[in-house]
């Protein structure tokens, strides 16, 4: 059975051969995204977990926006104006693809900054969008670059991650925000506003969300898989409701609803009491983890690359001279250590510019001292 | 922002309006294809359910295909060839929609029965599939009028629900389901074989599937969520390695991967002792209301009004003279008692003989009782 032009044009997934490898035992992975497994709040769980056997109406199917007592507690939790309603996806992914089924035609445009998240251009390239990209500056995306895209192209939706951007680590400024508001607002272009790492800060103040700016043009993905469990798949998108009841129409063909058990679990979690110190607990580990990965790279990186430092997040990018990644990454991978070549994260990987994704999340601060060794001495052969 | 073209194509569900208003508490409602809540085996859940704070592995990222416990199990439990592989999706539905999208171009050709499960019709109209079809007979498709279809018109799949049809209930005969698997192999049609009642068989013999005819023309759906719980959403695709993966590769994009402790306590489940013994248990019930729905009926339907004996599944299929059976439904809502009017059935809706579908697996025998006085003396009116 011949598959689906849409599928034919996506490029198979390198990242997905260079995470199998790294799953090698004497391979140190800092390719994958994944939180460290041990700080998933099961004991926080585990009440919930032993009463679901009590709730046999979330055995039953639900309702395709989600589960009622979850998306009314959100609905105070994120404070959403009266206009806005929430819906429960499997994973902010989900939502990720709703949007792009329910509002994107073949060749519409997307902007996305490059670099951007993988997962988003497999989404947008499903739909076979046109997408569109803007350069990235330390603050966020190059506004007029984006204004010219804006005024230029017309485009349908914005994507971005401006809370420690995958794979960038860059947290957008506050004016910045608010330019990309106006401007979003002014062309009438939808933000899809990722935040999956927006709990995950560990150094700075806390700003508004971009979508604070404009919520009548904008969709909020918001994850729980790195404050609370990947393994759960739920995913919160919001925005005004005549955004989103086009996705509830999709999802109901998607798969009806997502896990309603999953979702009452969540809730219980949410509610505990102990769960703004268990976020707290997780920033504590992760900032100490960043700092070990970003002082090892300082004394060993060779000349020139370069690190930007990050305020959260889940990634470090070093930025290297002119080279061939690909081939970089699997000379590392022989030398003991996994890592994310840049030109995966460009919808145009010839355009990428030499640079590697480092995650510091998922590994001791050993792992990560000899990690930086043997990239290191890579990187010294290779450059 | 203007939805996607795709969406712009799918009509707004009738079904849903009816099954909102059904909620009211003076309707009872044979509306629905729900499960009785009182038959969820939360007994046999249970000790999974307390022991998944135990297994943190599952609280994390997961594999695409599913959880391999479970697969590895299902894999001897459905005794699939070695050619075979399965996946696991959020439910059944979510197999469907991932069939669509791998395979579908705009202006493909899927076959289906007329009338056929409205799930599907909305998941193959989002890709744009051209739905063509044939009659159904009480053997199941009028397999001359497939064979034309398959001959003239070069459908790329044909999707089929054999074992208890929704709506209708039908069986397809043991030859019907030869004669469909020799054509889906003479002519190269792929078979999607949808069988979330096959085990809610209650009277006759267990027949094979029409997959197991022609194992390397068909993908299977099974759903858990008649047997076990629908709102795990945990459906399991099986199918050749060379259909499958497509499937995981969209699956990748639509939501990474469906929820691990679900599949987890599914896997607990499915080997629990008394798994086997819970489904006789359903069986049992579900006959018993049957029964009294069919007696019911035949006591009281007006003439001209005809019902076919079922060995299986959750639905009857009542069959009457010509009417506006959507006008039919709504007049009986206020009546109190929902049903579904049989267009909404059928991708020609225009095209659909008069009739109701009738759920009989979520209401007491005295609801089903007086369900059907009250539907009886609303035909008797109207028609």
């Amino acid at each position: 059975m011949e598959i689906a032009k849409s599928l034919q044009q996506t490029p198979s997934s390198y990242i997905r051969e260079i995470l199998a490898a790294a799953s090698d035992k004497n391979v140190i992975s800092l390719a994958g995204g994944l939180p460290d497994e041990k700080t998933f709040p099961i004991d926080l769980m585990k009440p919930t977990l032993e009463t679901l056997s009590e709730m046999p109406e979330v055995f039953q199917y639900g309702a395709t926006a989600g589960y009622t007592p979850l998306l009314n507690f959100l609905t105070d939790y994120f404070q959403l104006p009266d206009t806005h309603i929430a819906m429960a996806c499997t994973g902010s992914q989900q939502g990720l693809d709703l949007i792009a089924r329910a509002y994107v035609n073949p060749g519409d445009k997307v902007v996305m900054e490059a670099p951007s998240y993988l997962g988003a251009m497999q989404v947008f390239g499903l739909v076979q969008a046109d997408i569109v990209t803007v350069p990235q500056t330390e603050f966020g995306p190059d506004i007029e670059a984006l204004r010219t895209v804006f005024y230029e192209q017309s485009p349908k939706m914005f994507y971005a991650v401006p809370d420690f951007h995958n794979p960038t680590g860059v947290c957008w400024s506050l004016e910045t925000r608010k330019q990309v508001a106006a401007l979003c607002e002014q062309y009438n272009v939808a933000l899809i506003e990722d935040a999956p790492y927006r709990e995950l800060r560990f150094s700075g103040e806390a700003i508004p969300l971009v979508s604070d700016f404009c919520p009548q043009h904008s969709i909020v993905l918001r994850s729980f898989s790195k404050i609370a469990s990947p393994g759960l798949r739920v995913g919160i998108v919001s925005g005004k409701r005549s955004y989103l009841e086009p996705l509830i129409k999709i999802k109901q063909g998607a798969d009806l609803h997502s896990s309603v058990p999953m979702q009452a679990l969540l809730l219980g979690l949410l509610k505990h009491d102990n769960f703004d110190y268990h976020i707290d607990t997780i920033r504590t580990l992760y900032k100490s983890r960043y700092e070990t990965l970003y002082s090892e790279l300082q004394d060993k990186l060779p000349e020139g690359c370069e690190i930007k430092p990050v305020d959260g997040g889940m990634f470090v990018w070093v930025t290297l001279p002119s080279c061939d990644t690909f081939k970089l990454a699997k000379e590392l991978l022989k030398d003991g250590v996994a890592v994310v070549p840049s030109p995966v994260f460009y919808p145009q990987p010839e355009a990428a510019k030499a640079a590697l994704r480092l995650n510091f999340t998922n590994a001791t601060p050993t792992e990560l001292a000899e990690a930086v060794s043997r990239l290191a001495s890579g990187l010294a052969k290779a450059i």
